[in-house]
């Protein structure tokens, strides 16, 4: 799908000056050299568009103030100059079509999370991918990256705390205490450019994600209440729900963007009949493991003693802390190896439609008196 | 109430041989030197009690095997010989008709939680105690005790996080993560002995009377799921819920002993609109206060800066931990005042109440589909 | 030695209204019910020796103002009335009179640390316990008191870590800072009264006890640089240490009141061929164990995994957390056993000498430019 | 210096397949998009430089096997072709003479540490430096990088802490505890290659180089003990120090690398007068901040309550953590900075020749039996 010799050709949707999430994934698909910008439409504003190509080393006539023209003159280029795949680094209402003019136009896709603005629309995009099937469709669901997540994946799998029991998930922050007025800020509180939801879909799904993921298994029902607390917002901004997964596996989830003076509280406990394990994403190089007649362990990046699949997810050795920039580079990584058709993503469509019914769920069971509801997809 | 020149003379039901919480209730009330254990129940089996009794140093005859017999001997004594008041540290199905009959005989009650074995002899208990206003009524809720539960009680008064709007807490353990075959287990898992619910009403009522004690306000309603994970339990080793309390503060319990490797895993966050406060258990002497636009700080045990009320729960300077026994302690040392009319105790005869107006809302959310559920005292 | 039916009789000197370590020893004395407050010489201000006393339940005739009455009066008592040890809680420089009085009343001794005022009192006091050889002599190195640390040096012993090679012990807090005035600062900082040491005298021994009691090593070389910051101040208030002990061991040991803001930072790492083991005294109930080639393991106190030895040291379960004054009455247990003539004592005479040793070795190498400075003991 | 429109050209000497360090560089010299490789001289083995260059996407023409002519034919490119500067990634005996050639080539250096095998070189080195005074010359030593470690630095010199006055400081490690025979290893503990000693001008030169930057004093005595304790190795593997700094400032100074399971443990303590500031490489994003009347605060990466010069080493929001290719990414940051001539770099000649002095009088005390031995640059 690439050419042998060359770096990945990405192109870019989003990202314009004033954005953030498009500076870290542009960090993250630099770092380890195996990935170029070629093209980006950052920004509908023309002048935004240029200076944010210009300071990025982006040809002046690939510098794109319309995504559609992008997919267009893109597929007119020879094989070989053509970007292979679309980063997109929108507000969420905004990822659902250029995931669908992309991938209509032959091109992968590495889309940030959710996928789309609600169920509806990931179904719809489902068709879209696997009517594609040479093509790669990816979510940066970045906690994934994190090398110890993986690990902790594989001591579950492999029977390492025995049968799952009880998961307790969290992502909570405080940014959002009060009432915020910036860029950040305003999309992500509001309905048109966020979805049905705001703190539950910011952030809520990479709980949910990360839940799954770790784990091997599905969430199925959510008991669930969300609240505003911030007088005039739209939006959720703190909500918590119970909830069931397969084979008997029950839990807790919370996510709130009120809890003032908490930074970016990504964590998450699982226990099983024999042992349990803890994470958490602002210590992401620790991993607590639990026993019932052992020592508590704490399990470390990058030591000789991980599993061999995490190996190849360090860039140095234990002790050198790698963080967020770094998982977010090894979302970056895989993807480039699905690319190349060594592999799959951890998150690709089935997390993507799986995040929109889980949000759906929620709010439907919180509209409903915090009824079970059935997540069905 | 108390003779001014001596000790306080304490009686006891329960803690015999092979009993664990008797133990630290003579620890706790020896530790500071105001109290005296000058008779007790502690066991029915004769031998165990005189053996029990003998190791104490209580005199022979003030060895009871019948706690009616002790109420009726005991009340027979000069008033200056005989005991103020009774600790009773039996099996939950024994705190009731122990706590009757001390109080019909005219004796003050410091009774381990909870408080009764269901909501209807809570209520009978309250008209008893209220029948009977010169005696004083406390339940052991030791984790009160600590100093800095209280300080950030105070906190929290004072307004210093602002109105409050998230809480969570949480008691989780793993001792009983398989099936256990001992007298501390046995018990607790025993629905004769131990009440309509196992978990959480051996340490969820701890992670409830706490949530409420530092917030100051009443939980009014539960959203819950309880759960047996090992087979052939009769009684929850699980559980979560999501609540409300007063004044629109939502937030989540757990409780658990079947988290493999946790060993007693007291915590509570509290949000509110300006900061935020975190209390573990088992680092019981640093407080965690975070703030929107300063520093997270570490407020710690026996510091200058504390409030003054929290300045006399201390024995050693900082940095000297004091621990579960000096908690507990506290308990006494406060109940000890109450007695001397100098005073209320943080949990009383309402906390009783309340605590099982919770287990049995609890019960009833779970068995109706985790529908909300008031809690009705 | 002590009637079989009966709690073991203690005498005090010192510990009268406004002194600290008084008060706790007698909370540790108290706390396992073991043991009884007979008589005391509490003050030489007779008011506060007779306020004292009956504070604490001591019988009028036995609060002395004179500790050598105390001794002549006592020994003149039934033997199965008479106290039968003397704790030892006044200012540095009348714990050797005391202790040389005790003892040649025919009393065991325990005492607070140091032993004396200087190495040639130190010697002249092992002469006289070792011609008192029925007697007891110990001295409350409260941090051998600490489950864990004897679970250290266990693992030492046994072999765990390796041949040991390296040492960091060190003991640091900050509130002597400034130029302080109260009753606990005053004797502290005065050579008359503290001996010719200030901070290492004061908390630099507890290290040097530490590092020798957990290793099983003898310290036998210092190169030491100590320091007076704070102006005015007579007596070193920071200090640090190169050291050598026996089989090759090297290690640093420092000691400061100086350090702003750290409360009681009493830690050791040792390090050996093929582990390492960590202690911080302010987290007592964590013992971290580091391997070369698995992950590091938190021990924790209380649990079943722990040596036999251990599972004595311990009053309550894992997760309940135990601290300071229990690591007190666990020194006070001891020499209960030790008077009882079942066991020895973690710390006596030897370690007293070797203590003073210690200090005039380091204040020998701080005179002499840090020059290697051999302990002569 | 560099053309306004482009990237920064980097040439590279050593990092060829197999090496460690040079890996990180390119990761941290890419990172941000401002720096190009352009050449190399990787190895002096052929067949490996062309290798690593193909890798690199390094034009054939310029993968070099040997440093003088990739300095030559360099020099004989156009201006706006040629590399601009030459990074140095190779064992440290070849430091100095790529530097030199690089210099009088007329490129600027960014070295690895440390700068040169010996002081004599390092004076020499500076000479050379100072005589082309239009060339930048920068040494990496990364840790500080970490923007923390800089708003520590900013705290003493604004007066924080009062004035500094002792110092701790260290730098250990675990993977030389055994005999360890890999290429890492190899020249590491080989005297040909590595300089007079072992761990400390490994890793002592970063806790020297640490404490002199965070504090803004030289250290300016040290008595030091060097150890060998792995049997055969040729150079020390541990070492401890006393040591002085200007206005009155002492301190303790650490390194060893048979520290079993400690992995890469650089961290730092400094208390001044009023206040103490503690940080810790393996958890890079918080500093501790500790007071005499206040709670310890926790100040954090990214936070908006940071000094302005802070903001600006930051490259994600609070609570997403930035690691150690991070801290190294901002070495090579601010060295293209001092390139286009918009500032000084934290580590240049002068941090290089004291680096240099300061091994010098850790070898000379430590063979004079640890005699106080002055840092004569």
């Amino acid at each position: 799908m690439t050419q042998s010799s060359g770096k990945i050709r990405m192109g870019m949707v989003g990202g314009g000056q004033g954005a953030f999430i498009g500076d870290v994934h542009r960090l993250a698909a630099r770092l380890d050299g195996d990935i170029e910008l070629v093209c980006g439409a950052f920004s509908r504003d023309p002048e935004n568009c240029r200076i944010t190509g210009e300071a990025l080393g982006v040809a002046p006539a690939r510098s794109y103030t319309d995504f559609n023209e992008m997919m267009r003159t893109e597929a007119a280029l020879p094989a070989n100059e053509r970007m292979e795949f679309v980063a997109i680094v929108t507000p969420n209402h905004v990822h659902f079509p250029v995931a669908k003019a992309a991938l209509e136009a032959g091109f992968s896709v590495l889309s940030d999370k959710p996928a789309t603005l609600n169920l509806e629309e990931a179904l719809e995009l489902r068709k879209i991918v696997q009517a594609n099937n040479g093509l790669a469709y990816g979510l940066t669901h970045t906690y994934l990256g994190y090398p110890l997540v993986g690990e902790a994946r594989g001591i579950i799998e492999s029977g390492g705390i025995g049968k799952v029991r009880k998961v307790f998930v969290e992502y909570i922050q405080g940014w959002l205490a009060t009432e915020v007025e910036n860029k950040q800020a305003d999309w992500r509180t509001d309905p048109a450019r966020s979805g049905g939801s705001g703190c539950m879909g910011d952030i809520g799904t990479h709980a949910h994600n990360l839940a799954e993921f770790m784990t091997g298994k599905r969430m199925t029902h959510v008991a669930a209440d969300l609240s505003i607390f911030v007088e005039g917002r739209r939006l959720d901004d703190d909500g918590s729900a119970l909830f069931k997964m397969e084979d008997g596996v029950k839990g807790t989830l919370s996510a709130s963007q009120v809890c003032v003076g908490v930074e970016n509280g990504l964590s998450i406990r699982v226990y099983g009949e024999t042992g349990g394990l803890e994470w958490h994403q602002e210590e992401p190089n620790t991993l607590k493991r639990t026993y019932s007649d052992r020592p508590t362990e704490l399990i470390r990046a990058a030591q000789g003693y991980l599993s061999e699949g995490a190996q190849g997810w360090f860039r140095t050795p234990p002790g050198h802390p790698e963080g967020y920039i770094e998982a977010f580079a090894n979302c970056y990584r895989e993807f480039g190896k699905a690319l190349r058709s060594q592999g799959g993503v951890a998150s690709g469509i089935d997390a993507a439609v799986r995040g929109m019914a889980f949000i759906e769920a929620l709010l439907e069971s919180s509209e409903n008196d915090s009824a079970w509801t059935e997540i069905k997809q």
